[in-house]
């Protein structure tokens, strides 16, 4: 896919420090909220990034935002283009509007209708496709070609990583901001690992562990780092719709040397952390915003012994609300 | 009833924010939210003071917290009792439970089985009665009797309102920490009033304007203002459960001198604002907690010309997750 032409920066911490400095003005910095009583039930005291509080409804706003601010004029005059079942492309509608691109999205039919729905109320021009990747990369490839526009893919290029890093930056200050100290650890859910690549790139140097937290129905990551080679070809089975996708091949070595650990969680576990998080935190979450809190939850996280605050990553929000939850038998 | 002993201090900005200092370390301050849609769909920069994201869902934190904070030795003794359907008698078990005190929570039945279920969550001791005034009263005063605890009142009690007002000065620096500059207008909702005259003390000589915003079906503040005299003897009638008490003796003079005004809104306007802030805002408010965005939506709010920020007090979260929420039909 043809790319944004801007030589991508280096993945080092200060790239992402120096992405954070582009983007600010256009994300929000969002809560680390913290619960005493979560803290209480878990014995760790957690500190939950609320990035399915910002624009769009997930941190995929972050990497939009900064993959935007690296065209060049003429990029941006033909507009950009992506593929996304869901949270990257609302972002991506929003920040094209933001800055008065147009924005072509080809999703598959079988995607959230409210992340569908996103894409519409942002203003984006929507192309639906059948969910086979052969039917996604041939509709990608139809409006890219009718339309000339510039890929900005959801979170294996490089600036995407970077900027997806940025919510570490934000979650390190934010807890010595609110007398914490700091982190011990801080856990990311893992789908194509834009979001932990990036974390675990900012965390460098700094002491913190970072850890993965991945659906056992879409395991890729955790049997792949068993098996020492990126896994492609899997069919997921999992309500976490945010986290189908394999990690991508620029974050595989970054999760293979930078990430300490990546669990599963089921979806039962998913489902119980979710509504936990709506009840006690009164944060709306999708079931792949919780998967993270959900792996904060278990013994296994315990028994890894992690000492100091933990940092779970809200992801995202974007939900269905006129459907019962599915913690709600229909 | 018998109330905490301590000298209750005078109703002025001073003491709202002596009573800040006091319970800063044991309540949140939540965060003030933006949203670029909202505040585009409205047509006014609008702030979210997200107080259903405080412990306990509530404002109501603050009130307990403070009460608490003034008893003498001899009075935390005793214990502590209150008479609340809701949310007030969440966060006063709360604060009990942290301050090692018995609470003794006297609610009718009829009160939303997810605000009992918090009471006793937090280890209240609940006593439930019938939900007539009479039956409440006479509970409360067995109740107290009993067990000779102090007595802690919602809405009406001047330290209690001195907490609420606590509100009104964090949103004030977090406007300006947030690169807003300052506030243009406050709007809360109104029930006893506590919470929209802890705000008006606390605004006193700012220049801020503070509105008050009551449910069409529990609309003793908007008729008694009218009238000019408080009224008590009414039959509320609208979904927000936690806005039914009449203002408080204390709040009234208050609300008459330092409210500019309080509008009313109607339970469908309530719910569409309810349904827009968990979407948009990905916030759980419970029907009350979304009275102040209602009217902010509202042409009757535009009507009053308010330059620059908008803070709208989003009060509570207390919601039943087990049912569906009042937008979608069982």
């Amino acid at each position: 896919m043809d790319g944004p032409a801007t030589a991508p920066l280096p993945l080092t911490r200060e790239s992402v420090q120096r992405a954070h400095e582009v983007i600010s003005s256009h994300v929000h910095r969002t809560p680390l909220l913290s619960s005493s009583s979560l803290s209480h039930d878990t014995g760790t005291t957690l500190l939950f990034k609320a990035e399915n509080m910002n624009r769009s409804g997930s941190f995929k706003i972050r990497g939009a935002a900064y993959s935007v601010a690296c065209l060049t004029d003429e990029e941006r005059a033909r507009g950009v283009v992506t593929q996304s079942s869901g949270n990257h492309a609302a972002a991506l509608a929003l920040i094209a509007r933001d800055n008065n691109l147009a924005a072509h999205i080809v999703s598959p039919r079988t995607a959230p209708p409210a992340k569908l729905a996103a894409v519409r109320a942002y203003g984006g021009d929507l192309t639906l496709c059948d969910a086979s990747i052969e039917s996604r990369e041939a509709a990608l490839a139809e409006v890219q070609q009718r339309t000339g526009a510039c890929y900005v893919p959801p979170s294996d290029a490089v600036n995407t990583i970077l900027a997806q890093g940025t919510v570490f930056l934000e979650a390190e200050e934010q807890a010595k901001e609110g007398g914490w100290g700091g982190l011990g650890a801080i856990i990311a859910p893992v789908g194509g690992a834009g979001l932990l690549g990036g974390i675990a790139v900012a965390a460098r140097g700094t002491g913190v562990r970072v850890f993965g937290a991945e659906p056992a129905g879409a395991d890729d990551c955790v049997r792949g780092l068993a098996d020492g080679r990126r896994l492609t070809d899997f069919t997921p089975n999992t309500i976490a719709d945010g986290l189908l996708t394999p990690v991508g091949a620029n974050n595989w070595p970054i999760v293979q040397q930078d990430v300490e650990k990546v669990l599963t969680v089921t979806d039962g576990e998913i489902i119980d952390a979710q509504r936990l998080l709506w009840q006690r935190l009164k944060t709306v979450v999708e079931p792949s915003g919780a998967v993270a809190f959900a792996l904060a939850r278990s013994q296994k996280f315990r028994d890894l012994g992690v000492e100091g605050p933990v940092c779970v990553v809200l992801s995202g929000g974007n939900v269905d609300l006129d459907a019962p939850p599915p913690w709600v038998k229909a």
